[in-house]
């Protein structure tokens, strides 16, 4: 049995539960090595009370798991089964209580598995995934890495398509295009290219603004690999900076230097936001930066932990998450600066290495 | 109140319920004319028994639905309320039965809604929209010609660009691009274009292939407009057309256009199939048309009613669905021709007007 699922079981021991039933997709993969997407076929790796865990995959995916996963004792359901009277039989015949991730099942598929296995009582397991997944092995780490690597690659490609004319929508179908040339297996999201005053919308959706000589030209993307996320933001002005624009990007980036300075074991999420906002404060755009400091990063886009002013929880090695703090004037422009970092147990490592000078693009 | 929440109402008195909580966000849309995507926070349009309606929004969304929605009672939560508690107090102290769409909700955010509102039991709405839904007016049937539309010439355009060498993540990306452009709000799905022999996979992933003289070029494409999604597929030949690919094609044609005869008020699901079916087995290609026919569609891409083969639901005036046998035909290719159609009283009107014929491109 592997640490992770060492641990789960432990915690079944502690809270004195019958089984626990993994069946978020991404769960399974970080337990087991075994990547799926079954759609709305059953995928579920069950660890009951004392005995070995096993994974129910559907009947065509069988070939794929025994291959992939950790856990080879593998069952499988075909799609004139019912995968949870499969269950049923893989089970003790009435459970009292079972850890389940509460937050993905829904309430019908729910009703369905207990009126087929005997349960009493459940309870939630989502807590613990969270926080095994939010300290990274030096594996994910490496494959992170990997997806933070091609992203940048993609943004390099990008900017050479940058030219006063062109469209911001013009820009995202290069750097999607790029994205599936380089062989991401998605978009970690909806990418973001945003021109001049758009760049000031924080939540803005790319359209037919073409650029203009004098703009600020915001791109924030990030990429699948391997099943882990990159996200990075870099903003750059077009032909020529102007002192207002450069102020703003200068408070930006010390902001964004100065919370990655502050990244250390045992400090708190809401200490490296301070950290940055009091930079841009200094700079004179306080109240221009509106929105938390960065998110975890991992399987998820967008996991714990959350950076923020008021999370008073406290930094641990291993720890992969955003620092994007950004300023947004509305009718001049946005700056936002956004690195992937890395809690060591000596401070932090930058993820990302994609210049962070102003630069001038079609200069 | 309008039609559509009056049958809400009347099946909350036929089930004896104290309220139905309606949580979809396309639904609230359905319901009420208010489109919005709450994220995490919470969006419901409760209908108290013998109570008028109201939505429970987001603070932020109140200026947003006051204009949009038909349903004029409206209750707002801020992010440092918790909207359940809200919702408590806009409700009796106690509730015997609720409706839900159980669909949707977590079982995690359904504890906590049992929590702060007494439940003493629940029901599913799902089927109840569903048959609600499936039955389209004529206001709806107009959005989902305007999708059409737009996706047609998105088609249109992206023919231009066809050429020798061109590879197909090239041509999704100005598909995208062509899709934003001309303002859809989305993709409906990831956007297919396989070339040669990757166009006999039905599940394939666009990729760096290059078309080639002589490939069959596969595109399956959608949009989102106004909340209401098309979705279509044609097949060319690039070059010159072989005497099997002119065979496979002509094939599918004729299954296509059998069953679009074949749709009318009170014949099953399965028999639209059939007539697909029978006549590209008469083609000598039955074994290589190996999924169903096609999918209800609407305001969800892929919706009730599933047109296969065991499904012997009936036909109703209103309903809209996708017509798309496909032949696939290892080691050579593959061809589907899909089209939209309405379920008329009089038969059928196809909503895709894009030309069928077999077409030779870059000759």
């Amino acid at each position: 049995m592997n640490n992770r699922l060492k641990q789960i079981s432990d915690y079944i021991e502690q809270n004195n539960l019958d089984a626990v039933i993994i069946t978020v997709p991404r769960h399974v993969y970080y337990l087991t090595g075994f990547a799926s997407d079954p759609h709305e076929r059953f995928l579920g790796l069950i660890l009951p009370r004392g005995e070995e865990p096993f994974l129910l995959v559907p009947a065509l995916d069988a070939e794929a798991a025994a291959q992939a996963s950790t856990v080879q004792r593998i069952h499988t359901h075909s799609d004139t089964d019912s995968a949870y009277e499969v269950l049923r039989g893989l089970l003790p015949a009435s459970l009292g209580s079972i850890g389940i991730e509460t937050e993905h099942w829904t309430v019908s598929r729910f009703e369905e598995l207990k009126s087929c296995i005997g349960v009493s009582r459940f309870s939630s397991v989502d807590e613990l995934l969270r926080d095994m997944r939010v300290i990274k092995s030096e594996d994910e780490i490496g494959l992170m890495k990997d997806a933070v690597t091609l992203v940048e690659e993609v943004l390099r490609r990008g900017l050479q398509k940058v030219a006063v004319g062109v469209t911001e929508i013009e820009l995202v179908a290069e750097l999607e295009f790029q994205m599936k040339k380089l062989g991401a297996q998605s978009p970690s999201f909806s990418t973001i290219v945003l021109t001049g005053p758009a760049s000031a919308l924080p939540h803005g959706v790319p359209g037919t603004r073409k650029i203009s000589r004098g703009d600020l030209l915001l791109f924030d993307l990030g990429v699948y690999l391997n099943g882990y996320a990159s996200d990075i933001t870099r903003t750059f002005a077009v032909g020529e900076v102007s002192e207002e624009q450069r102020r703003i990007y200068n408070a930006v980036l010390a902001g964004n230097e100065a919370a990655i300075q502050a990244v250390r074991p045992d400090v708190t999420c809401a200490s490296v936001d301070a950290a940055a906002r009091n930079r841009i404060e200094a700079g004179g755009y306080g109240t221009y930066f509106n929105h938390r400091l960065g998110h975890g990063l991992g399987i998820d886009v967008h996991e714990y932990p959350s950076v923020h002013g008021r999370n008073e929880a406290l930094l641990k090695a291993g720890m992969t998450f955003t620092i994007e703090p950004g300023v947004y004037v509305p009718g001049v422009g946005g700056v936002r600066i956004e690195d992937d970092v890395l809690v060591t147990a000596g401070g932090v490592e930058v993820l990302t290495s994609f210049p962070k000078q102003l630069t001038v693009l079609g200069d």
